[in-house]
């Protein structure tokens, strides 16, 4: 086996193309044999093999610099930069990330996670090559998918700035996460069918010099196209047209089901284990959505290129028909798009994971909330529960949108609150409205909820008792709920708030509950920092009420276990409750 | 005069192409005589009239519907739809807002101010025209410097999914606010000069039609063009070459000075009044890189196509060479390009005004934060005495940053602790440093200040007092200053405190504070949710000392007059002490 012997690139520039191709197998067997058993980014990796040994092969990293757009492609990578173990012993499997990573290896520049960031940050590389007057090549590798978001773009358009060499490899699968969407996709498909002799060609037209590359999973067509384009000394896209999923049949038929996929088992592809958790928010959202689209035309769902978010399978897409708006990715234009549906008469709602609203902040004060658009944003993941990497943490979306005004962010508990909620700012016509989608699992409380949302800021108190009032804001409230429960046993009967609204103060209920109580505690599912319990300790800052505001610390986590978090964080009902009572 | 019984586009219509030449003539008179007077968008209003007049001669506003990117060009728009006497009439100058506004008129659609996010917008429009079974004509006005910002690539791209009508004007004048940077403006020069015949076409690639009109100031060829496209069923770039500034010789022979400008003597383009400040911060932060730089070659400018916001004029661009890097108006790109320029060893300094920094959140959080990359990031405007207009609001910067991991965000008080710290976080390696650049004028203390800021969120005491202390952050340091004295008057000596550090606490200094005092006040240039004072308000909420945040409410203001603000919010030194007082 010769995957077992690459300790470095040197060792995969020993090898012929007639022993790269038995290496190209051996990757290929490791990616599935892996990802059966941990799970993984099937299709990207596949479709990769060929591309990353011919990289390898012609270029000379660490010294020249490869930057992978989202990174999770960079498997291969990984397999040939002294890191083929944890593709090769299960117990090493753990060992290396799902992107790239600067603390695993020299041949890994940054930490990355979200799409379309590699051209800007290796013009960056690039650029500091130039200043310091050295040589060395700077690749840049993106998908077609990542090519619409406008961070990619920019990155394009300033290539040409550079006036050095900057190689752009463009792994043109033909696919996103699920089916591409946008012009610029029927241009890849204008130089395919003509083997990039296309005069109309957006990689000239933003001034880079351009390659095409028939089969990307060809070693001997890869290998030449890099070694013309080495040592360029001007930006230039090598265009390489490769099959996502290439060599487990399953993944090449069924791309977008197997981009990411669970442990499964190899011969049928069923995953493995029992994942069947029962109802999950995102079918719900899309089966209450695709009701709403039957009975009002102007309802229109709204995603950037993840619709299975909030539960859009290729069949409810289809259902939806023209109500349901894949823009690709490009999260900037989903939320003025949402603001422009909303201006002129339309009913959108945009769903996106908490880690992707990032992208859109300016859009979000500009192009939304300045106008006062009556669009609908869910965020999903927005929360200690979400996804775990570093790159893809979604609790800070407190202070990134909470503090924007105009505004309204709810927090639903259950799920009858949710849906209450998500139904009230479909219909109504005065704010723009996130909800913070619960990410602890459906769960109905049976308590009945408001069904109008229309006074604002209005919380509502669930347990009346004294001394001490519990502000739990959304998922968390179970957690203040079980507090609650475990200070009743102390003796201690605490007042219950389910504060609904994270954008703004019940001055009136706070006030309020000065009479009876000597301290407010908040629960957060989100980082302290600018987030919600903080506006209540400005409330009470200057009165006698003590206040405690639970929630999680400011840091980049980086794959952790919940439950260690919550407890470095203070966050289980016993810390809260021993921390209540040491204050008392 | 036909100017002045424009009351609606339907007058523009009646006339013929002669009488809509005398027109362009007066329009250009009143645009000439009103910013003489009131200052404003100069060059790009006078390079669209006949455009404008042309729009409103084909296309039936508000019916068909125009979205005006940047909206800083709509002055001629105004004039033609209802609002003639607020460029006619010096009493009425100020009864227009310089960007299109809903509240002025029907024919207005959104409240824009940024750019790039015209096309995106349009889409909604037209996406909700269809989704409503309606038939008319959206129209998105996009400038050539607009055109390489993300969100407006996202925009072009997605257009071709609408399946649908819309017509985007590219007003190409040759011209961002200062010079274009890309590779995409080749390609508008290619066709250009090929009379828009090139096969390579940016807007093609991108999946739209094309129409080129040589001469966008020549009112027949753009009525031919507009008639051509309008009720299009697909969507089609109008590309139309103007002339920046056309009709006033000075702001045609120097576009950059006169893209905006203050009131001005028509005949000698002098600037009226005395507006020489003395020192200012752009300049002197220029001055300071520039000696820096040929003591250094890896150190690196960078802006976003507003490279006078450090003052960085032409000459100055000029000096630095390849030291000095214009991405355009993209500012994810900026950001990203300077995580990597980092990441490569070279010493990026970005220089951004507050509200655009907004357009980079994620790149802040992901390219930079994450990566912990050693750039340094110059905010401007940042504060309540920055820009006025509702879009280009620049207090909302610290919840937006301060609150992301790994960010050190710097707040100084003085001049000499600006450069202090700009040299400390252009030299150290291991922290992304951002600095709140005063804008309340250059003020030198004299107070000594360190050199050194590598112990993170020191806060540094510079009166002793007791009782009360007052944390004053970056330029409201003076008005702590102000308060303290005031209270010194009525025997309150309070301790006055430079946090210096936005992005954490002082722990130490904070609880040793609890020994002699009883009251901490914080006074912020900036909002007040998810701000600096509401962490301190935390720090204190379960001990006995009472805390007082004073700041900004969340709210979009427009066109404020600074002294009302404050006083609104309790921001004078009286209302402090004031305030201070009553909670002693």
């Amino acid at each position: 086996m010769y995957l077992e012997k690459i300790q470095s690139p040197e060792d995969v520039k020993k090898l012929d193309v007639e022993q790269l191709k038995v290496l190209a197998g051996e990757m290929r067997q490791a990616l599935i044999q892996k990802l059966s058993v941990h799970g993984g980014h099937v299709g990207p990796n596949l479709g990769m093999v060929e591309a990353t040994i011919a990289m390898h092969y012609v270029f000379d990293s660490p010294k020249d610099k490869m930057v992978f757009d989202v990174s999770h492609q960079s498997y291969c990578h990984k397999m040939l930069t002294g890191r083929a173990d944890a593709f090769l012993d299960e117990a090493k499997y753990d060992d290396v990330s799902g992107y790239s990573e600067p603390s695993e290896s020299a041949h890994d520049f940054f930490c990355i996670g979200h799409t379309s960031t590699s051209v800007s940050l290796a013009c960056g590389l690039a650029k500091a090559r130039d200043l310091a007057d050295e040589n060395y090549n700077v690749i840049a590798v993106i998908g077609d998918g990542s090519l619409s978001g406008g961070e990619a773009l920019e990155g394009l358009d300033f290539a040409k700035e550079l006036n050095g060499n900057l190689i752009v490899v463009v792994n043109d699968n033909e696919m996103s996460i699920a089916e591409n969407h946008g012009g610029l996709y029927e241009n890849l498909k204008l130089l395919r069918d003509t083997k990039g002799q296309a005069e109309c060609n957006i990689f000239k037209a933003m001034g880079l010099n351009y390659v095409f590359v028939e089969d990307g999973n060809d070693l001997t067509q890869l290998i030449d196209a890099f070694k013309r384009v080495k040592d360029s000394k001007a930006p230039v896209a090598v265009h390489i047209h490769t099959l996502k999923g290439k060599g487990y049949t399953l993944a090449e038929e069924n791309k977008e089901s197997w981009h990411w996929h669970m442990p499964f088992d190899i011969e049928t592809g069923k995953t493995k284990g029992n994942y069947d958790g029962g109802e999950d928010y995102g079918t719900l959202t899309a089966d209450y959505l695709l009701q709403k689209m039957k009975e009002d035309a102007s309802v229109v769902a709204i995603t950037s290129a993840t619709p299975t978010v909030f539960g859009f399978t290729n069949d409810k897409r289809e259902q939806a028909g023209r109500q349901f708006v894949d823009v690709g990715i490009a999260e900037e234009h989903a939320v003025a798009l949402a603001s422009g549906l909303a201006t002129g008469g339309a009913k959108p709602v945009y769903g996106v994971y908490s880690t992707f609203l990032q992208r859109c902040y300016d859009q979000l004060s500009q192009d939304l909330c300045v106008n006062n658009s009556p669009a609908t944003i869910l965020t999903f993941c927005a929360s200690v529960y979400g996804m775990n990497d570093i790159t893809h943490i979604g609790f800070f979306d407190i202070p990134m949108i909470a503090n924007i005004p105009n505004l309204v962010y709810l927090a639903p508990t259950c799920k009858e609150e949710y849906f209450a909620m998500l139904d009230w700012a479909v219909e109504q016509k005065d704010h723009p409205v996130a909800i913070r989608v619960p990410a602890t699992g459906v769960a109905t409380s049976g308590r009945p909820v408001d069904a109008d949302y229309s006074t604002l800021n209005r919380y509502e108190v669930t347990e009346k008792g004294s001394k001490v009032a519990i502000l739990a804001l959304g998922d968390f409230y179970t957690l203040g709920e079980e507090t609650a429960e475990l200070l009743k046993k102390s003796g201690i009967h605490v007042t219950l708030i389910n504060p609904r609204f994270i954008t703004g103060l019940d001055s009136e209920l706070l006030e309020n509950l000065k009479a009876e109580h000597s301290m407010v505690v908040t629960l957060e599912d989100g980082v302290l920092d600018g987030g919600f319990g903080e506006k209540i300790a400005r409330f009470y800052g200057a009165s006698d009420i003590k206040t405690l505001n639970f929630g999680l610390k400011k840091e980049f986590l980086d794959r952790y276990n919940v439950e260690d978090v919550l407890k470095a964080n203070h966050l289980t009902p016993e810390q809260i409750a021993e921390d209540i009572q040491a204050v008392m």
